[in-house]
């Protein structure tokens, strides 16, 4: 069946959720700007926007003149092809609404507080490896969250998380996660014991060990962009700054950020984590146009998410094809670096598996 | 009498603006982003977000509830001495009120849609000169000021200024400015004859006359900072970036950021432009945290307002004790340059007079 022609009951819903996602997305850009310029000062101040900013989208979201207009088009949508985009959305949108008014407005204000404080905690305690500091604040934040768990009705302790995750995974549940990682950790751990009993790679060139041989940071920069670029990443529609963490972030469809952060010992850091988010970011960039501010101009969800950006940062910027277009241009750009440096070994080095503190292994993950 | 303990309504009127002056602040910060470092084709997303907080924040400023905590805070706080900040609080929002009352929310969402638009074609106009293009844009803006002056009970054409100016400087008139004018133009223009009929100021070693010559920018901008914060600028709750013409913005008391714009060919165009900028940022830091999320943490006019960064940028820094000090530091910044050049004639050459198309006599202001 065809779409029908919109009714006034959608075009208001529409409305009422695109004032939602101008809330949303103002914050978003607040949030880009702590994360990169606000200067250190201002961080209460930033908690203070915020928190209000997402109060008034929970307010203005769960009112009941939303439910109405809920009730009303999913009525008027109830026949109509799964795919419809205005099906999706009132579908999308339910979905949201009976979350959003399990919580009240107070839980969502504290959490924009908490969360606001906890960033800036973080970042001054990662500047200087003091975890200490940032602990209170992610106490604080994991108290919230499973407050915000229990008014969303998890019935016991050990339902919370699949509360939560069903906020970033819909359909998730943890039972699922687990026998996922167990399955992984089957396969992984021989592999992974494997890789370490046999010769080593040698990684050591893609390492600067003394204060000379650092890869210049406006070199990285550069080549890391121009590969975003050849990705299809539009600076006319984007930028790339730097954070403390790397992250991308949709401020409007057409405006889709990344942030990066560049070692000057390690090149791999910086041009995989760029790579990385410009995965995500080109997720975004392909919403369409047609479903601008509204709940469905996003990625569908966290996995398939991240599914994006290790596609272009694994599959792709791993690959030995990849590099035999790009090897020679990055020999170009940090000149002699490299001239003893076959293609092969080169993409050996960057393809090396080592274990990391970085993605745990499944039986350290809490719930 | 001494300030009365803080009422209930008192409290609710305080939460109400917190929440009005927290959607500005967050607006300001979207408005600082799109003259600094949004991406291009960001525009027109951005100017629905900042219609959506600048209506946002007119309803919630304009409802009944704060009309009804108005009255009720004025009878409470009109014993109060008149500098008290709770009655203060209530003049200064009251006046606000009655403005914004007149005004229907769609106008002010047009106004921002319109400012937001107007404000992108002006600096691609900018870049390429080209005044056509930003042209319809600037038509639209005086039309909807004249719409807004109209709902604002502006009883003639001529009347309309008065309505806007009195949002920027309470109570002045275009009356009163006229004749600030002509009295000004009594004295000045005779001043500006003399001074073009003798000898002239050799002012040629401001400007570099080849490509070789530049001012080196990053040094300007390091030369420019260092002098701000001198003045007392604190980068902790400030910053510096670049932008088509230079501002001022206040997104909190503990965050008021400034602008530039450096020109390689003329050095007192970036570097007096930062003093004047810091001149507002500093006028704006000096506000008392006890008015925080207030509409009392502001300048109290732009006439105060300028005369405090004109302070900073020519009363100080074009003065000759101001470069006693600096001048020496400024030979050292750009070796070899100005070696030729003594303090006497740099400081002649600063303060050089001649007419500009920047200040225009008082008759070519049209009102």
């Amino acid at each position: 069946m065809s779409a029908a022609p919109t009714s006034a009951a959608l075009a208001a819903l529409r409305d009422r959720l695109a004032t939602v996602y101008d809330l949303n997305k103002s914050a978003s850009v607040l949030e880009w700007d702590q994360e990169t310029y606000m200067p250190e000062g201002a961080a209460e101040a930033r908690a203070y926007r915020l928190a209000t900013l997402r109060r008034l989208s929970h307010e203005h979201f769960t009112a009941d003149e939303t439910g109405d207009l809920l009730d009303t088009t999913g009525t008027e949508t109830a026949d109509l092809d799964p795919h419809d985009p205005d099906r999706a959305l009132v579908r999308v949108a339910q979905r949201d609404y009976d979350r959003a008014t399990q919580l009240p407005a107070q839980l969502v204000s504290d959490f924009a507080t908490a969360t606001a404080r906890a960033k800036q905690a973080w970042q001054a305690a990662r500047a200087d490896d003091d975890f200490a500091r940032f602990a209170p604040h992610l106490q604080t934040v994991i108290d919230l969250s499973i407050e915000k768990a229990d008014a969303m009705g998890a019935a016991s302790p050990a339902a919370r998380y699949d509360v939560l995750l069903d906020e970033y995974e819909p359909g998730m549940t943890a039972d699922v996660v687990a026998r996922e990682f167990a399955d992984l950790r089957t396969g992984l751990v021989p592999l992974v014991e494997a890789i370490a009993d046999a010769p080593q790679v040698d990684a050591a060139f893609l390492h600067a060990q003394t204060d000379e041989e650092v890869f210049d940071e406006a070199v990285q920069w550069a080549f890391g962009l121009e590969v975003a670029q050849a990705f299809g990443y539009d600076l006319h529609h984007g930028r790339q700054d730097r954070s403390a963490h790397p992250f991308s972030t949709t401020l409007a469809i057409d405006d889709v950020r990344i942030t990066t952060r560049i070692d000057p010992r390690f090149f791999p850091s910086g041009f995989f984590g760029t790579l990385h988010e410009t995965g995500h970011a080109l997720y975004e960039r392909g919403v369409s146009p047609t479903l601008a501010r509204s709940p469905l101009a996003s990625g569908t969800s966290l996995g398939m998410h991240e599914s994006q950006s290790r596609l272009w940062e694994n599959q792709v910027g791993r690959s030995r094809s990849f590099w035999q277009h790009w090897y020679p241009k990055l020999q170009a750009a940090f000149p002699g670096r490299f001239d003893a440096v076959p293609l092969d070994a080169f993409y050996r080095a960057i393809n090396q598996v080592a274990p990391s503190f970085i993605r745990v292994e499944a039986d350290e993950v809490t719930y």
